[in-house]
């Protein structure tokens, strides 16, 4: 038996996003449906290191939803990731490094092990992509980013997956970054850089930042505008005005990661927002049990929510599962990765 | 950056015992000291495949203890490890497999993905090593073992590492077991097949069973026998019958595990063993908080515990850590396992 290794190039080439935001759109109702196993996050925090390490494991089942004995699936898995902020000035690696084990649930058997960083990437966009769909308007062409770091390609990546995206903002302080993100993407789309406000009138706007000062004010969006908050993953973390988010309507992935880490952490710990304020979860939306935007797939007619709506993406340990079983199977079909007798079971 | 891939056979030749006895016993120091960082072993239970997943992320620093900038460390990382009871009979694969991240905490780079379940067996002897080293006779020269399954072998090679041992008796229902455990060490031992008293009354014992009926009696044990309860992983396990336990000097590794899932759990539940039973964690005994057995090494003059003493083991995630890092370390430097670009941070 053999484990097979793949690494960042492989988990990005088999990542396609397509199957990747099916998958966690599977994951995001397996999850509302009870079909799903995620024991809370845990952290190591290393203060003497600036850092801290984050264990993710987690168990989804989609075959009540998809009870064909060929698509039908369920995966297990672990994720190991950490954010050591010092990283990049002191070491010349990465902030967030990830490394995934995905298991077979019946045997156990390590199927793969990968890079969790890109994965991490993939199924963050895969996330935004499923809120996208059921929140931003239903024509929406436009695109606002806000942080053009490591994250912020994924988002249009996977956006441009569910609505058919032509003109992207882009706001970032560094000018290498927004120069760097324009290159990536001028061919595709008609992408240029702007201030925060002009992206946030895009018809979606994602935030990809680790602030911990709102730089995106009421001011700063269109009427209709759909934001995926994805930046904030940790206590203190807040991208969004309070006066913003108040005034939209909130769907959370988790309530008590959000609540904890997410964006609205920083309000809702100072009481100045409460669960009154929170509209659903994503997988209540996903699976019908409440309403989109009018509009939207999945909303029957005269029903659905308007206005601004905040997406508050902390990521859940079943994304990751999900997309790794994307990558897995694609990987495994494409002959992809190194296969290796890990566990000495073929000796 | 490369992480390298170790293997059984890696994991195998790089874990010389009196390493990986010595980097065990500085894990119990730095946890007994607050030295260590050991969030709750989380499990996904699967019942459906009989069967279920733990994480044991842990980060461990004896830089107090060792304070020599070449040989002191720190060290940190998770171990994904499951037991599928019906694996051997249903799959041809093991019942418990493990797969082990080891990571630098001061960046989180993964230095090494290893085979956890070769490493499992190493650092269980080496728990079992320290364990008899505090609180065996100082001239134990008998080891009997009940439960010739693969944890087993590293039960001797481990305890003979800390005491001459010459006699030993192995005890198991499965008579192809017994053969195979004499096979493997009748050239070093003088090694026999016995009953579970003829075991039990060696100066040492070892349980390595997962039965939830007791199977060791009082009777059964000589009246300065050390017991490592190994056996025990999970609630409702239990090899050592209550009014052995009740009258020895009992020993564990960590009280939430142990209360929960190791040998102490049942009568624990039932109430009819109370911490007042309970002599102390095995980190007390390594840094010198409470004595060991009299005579033995840290011992005072005329103090010390007499008597029949149990260690109950369940198995700590600052061992996977302490182990790994010996691994890692010694292949590193044997050129051994297979180092990968995974993170994609060379390209």
């Amino acid at each position: 038996m053999q484990t097979l290794l793949l690494n960042a190039d492989d988990v990005d080439e088999n990542a396609r996003m397509d199957r990747v935001i099916d998958a966690v759109r599977g994951a995001f109702t397996a999850y509302e449906r009870g079909n799903a196993k995620m024991p809370a996050k845990s952290y190591i925090d290393l203060p003497e290191y600036n850092g801290d390490f984050r264990s993710m494991p987690a168990y989804l089942d989609v075959r009540t939803e998809d009870t064909d004995e060929d698509t039908g699936w369920d995966a297990a898995g672990i994720k190991w990731v950490n954010v050591h902020t010092d990283n990049p000035a002191d070491h010349d690696l990465p902030t967030v490094m990830g490394t995934m084990i995905y298991s077979d649930p019946e045997t156990a058997f390590p199927l793969a092990v990968l890079d969790g960083t890109t994965l991490t990437m993939k199924r963050t966009g895969a996330a935004a992509a499923v809120a996208t769909d059921e929140l931003a308007v239903p024509d929406a062409s436009s695109l606002g980013i806000v942080g053009a770091g490591v994250q912020s390609y994924t988002q249009l990546e996977a956006i441009a997956a569910v609505r058919d995206i032509e003109e992207v903002v882009v706001s970032d302080l560094d000018e290498e970054r927004v120069a760097n993100f324009i290159d990536a993407f001028e061919d595709r789309f008609d992408v240029r850089a702007g201030s925060i406000a002009e992206a946030g009138h895009c018809d979606v706007l994602s935030t990809v930042t680790p602030v911990e000062d709102p730089i995106v004010g009421p001011d700063d969006v269109g009427e209709h505008t759909h934001v995926n908050a994805m930046g904030a993953d940790a206590a203190g973390k807040h991208e969004l005005a309070d006066d913003l988010l108040l005034d939209a309507t909130i769907v959370i992935d988790d309530h008590e990661q959000c609540t904890h880490s997410g964006e609205i952490n920083v309000p809702y710990a100072a009481g100045d927002l409460t669960d009154d304020d929170i509209y659903g979860e994503i997988g209540e939306i996903v699976v019908g049990r409440r309403p989109g935007r009018a509009g939207t797939v999945g909303t029957a007619d005269g029903e659905g929510v308007d206005g601004v709506t905040v997406f508050d993406s902390t990521g859940l340990a079943i994304q990751d599962v999900a997309a790794a079983r994307v990558v897995y199977e694609q990987a495994d079909d494409n002959d992809n990765g190194y296969p290796f007798d890990l566990l000495g079971l073929d000796g």
